[in-house]
């Protein structure tokens, strides 16, 4: 049995019993019930996928997954494809904004080179994982063989599972790489079954003209490889990327070992597109920590039933929502071991009145 | 010349070339412009509040108020009114919310006894401004004189003062009052100049019987005390409360000192409604936190103009909120100063492509 399928079958959906228990105690708690709102959700939810009360105070892991895309060939990003392995320089400088905000969470920042088009040589601080110098050109074919698509979600899985004999217990999900707004669009759409228009956006930040060339190229993608909905491997190999497997196979690995996961923005929630298609249980291990400003993450969002965390108009990726998402499961889990019971405080409860 | 008066001469806008110098830096760091959204937007808010670049990691302070209302006689309350009391012991024991998320944002909390119906006695951290042994019933007459009012405020100038020579520079607010759900409602009320039922909510979680009565128990006392909305002294002498005229002066004392303030949920509005509407230029300094379920509060932040950084549906107040948005504030300052530029990173920034 193949890794992808063994942890398939390890996936179930977290007992909903923990989530009374949680629900119990939050209600003892010096305030009014509920009066937390999210907070207290995501108290709720991180207690019913560990399985653990009181919950610990979470040891947080951030993956930021690099790769390139062959389709940036055609012009659609803002940006020149070599900016993903300077980037990839950044982040293991520390000086990117994922690390200044992962260090902010107190989360570690794991750099994966799933397939940038660079040769690193002996980078320390890299986990090397390349499958390929980047993606092909999905404009002209496929992005990957189907068997590149399945190493890249198993190289997420066996990243996840590292991570969980390390003793972590909150991961998160991000990428670096240029063109793969372009990928999610096309993921999006297919998955979503939505117009290609109504899933692409500006990315890094192109005009009027690229926004329309873009959507352009994607349809022409879509036309050409038709990946099948109905197949998320498929769609993965024909639109890419490296990045988004990877992503994908991390959340699928954590779901496994029920860690809970903080997903990032657009690219991140096609990813999870692609791990809920494969498994639909996956869905209860993850947070969606922001809204992108990209229009396709709104819409999968809406089909993955995610209600993101915050609406702080970033569109950077990395994993950078990702760890202010983390800050607020820190906060969560704080008041369910923090805070004074009505007893314990001596006021006066509201079914006392 | 009062205090009062003499604060609200010194509060002018800051100066708009900090935020110009603030987007300068922001641009040049290793992310597509504006690519971190509000994050950016907080950045630049501190840095032209402030007067000071780089910013300063901030000194954090968040100011509890605590106050009873006679209108809680009214019955338009889901907790008895010695609620308040015993929740300034749980603040003073740190078992209470506003403490686990303080102690989150490594804020220091400050109890302030504005006029709880309480005799403390010598109570260790408790910061002692009684003005009265809480508010009348607005239900039939005024809350209190209008000299208690300007006490209330010019109190809470005066905190802010101290604030500033301990090295404070980024303060929040925070309050504990039953009963001050419609204190705001009827202030948002007269200075929005909106209906009481569009501005009145379940505060603490009355059904609907209960929020009938409490929006007629609001109507009652705006037609028998007819506060001026033109005369923001006067409204909160009509309808309350010592806490949220303290939180004013806070909001007031921080302006004048170029301090940033994280305002918390409704009640912290509507002290911000009555701190505006006595000089406009206050605005400028405030950071709404987040959007409370209580529907004054969304009518409220409109009509300052201030878009809440957080929708959490929360509705606890006691500063929790705050100290949730100054978290926030962290991380916006940290992305300014500790973030690598694209010269430093060598990455190739857009316009060189």
């Amino acid at each position: 049995m193949s890794k992808l399928k063994f942890t398939l079958d390890q996936i179930a959906l977290p007992d909903a019993e923990w989530k009374t228990l949680a629900q119990k105690h939050l209600d003892k708690l010096t305030k009014p019930p509920g009066s937390l709102g999210r907070l207290e959700d995501i108290a709720k939810w991180v207690i019913q996928v560990t399985g653990k009360f009181p919950p610990q105070p979470p040891k947080k892991m951030l993956f930021t997954f690099a790769a390139d895309h062959g389709v940036t060939d055609e012009g659609i990003s803002a940006y020149p494809k070599s900016v993903t392995a300077q980037m990839v320089y950044n982040f293991l400088n520390g000086g990117a904004a994922v690390n200044v905000l992962a260090r902010h969470a107190d989360a570690e920042v794991r750099v994966i080179d799933m397939g940038v088009d660079c040769d690193f040589g002996d980078l320390p601080g890299l986990i090397k994982r390349k499958i390929a110098q980047g993606t092909q050109n999905m404009a002209s074919g496929a992005a990957m063989h189907r068997e590149a698509a399945e190493t890249s979600v198993q190289t997420g899985i066996v990243l996840a599972e590292e991570a969980a004999r390390a003793g972590v217990t909150l991961l998160g999900t991000g990428e670096m790489g240029i063109g793969n707004t372009t990928s999610s669009s096309a993921i999006t759409a297919v998955l979503c079954r939505c117009p290609v228009e109504s899933v692409t956006g500006r990315g890094t930040g192109i005009a009027d003209e690229a926004l329309l060339h873009k959507q352009a190229v994607i349809q022409q993608a879509l036309d050409l490889n038709t990946p099948d909905p109905n197949d998320p491997l498929d769609v993965l190999s024909k639109v890419g990327g490296f990045e988004i497997g990877g992503m994908a196979g991390l959340m699928l690995g954590a779901a496994a070992h029920r860690i809970p996961v903080v997903i990032d923005g657009f690219i991140s929630t096609a990813a999870a597109l692609i791990a809920v298609a494969l498994k639909p249980e996956v869905k209860a291990y993850l947070l969606a920590a922001h809204q992108s400003v990209e229009p396709g993450h709104r819409i999968a969002l809406q089909s993955l039933d995610l209600s993101p965390l915050l609406d702080f108009n970033m569109r950077l990726g990395e994993g950078t929502g990702a760890a202010l998402g983390m800050t607020m499961v820190d906060a969560a889990i704080k008041i369910v071991n923090e805070m004074a019971t009505f007893e314990q405080a001596g006021v006066a409860n509201k079914e006392s009145v």
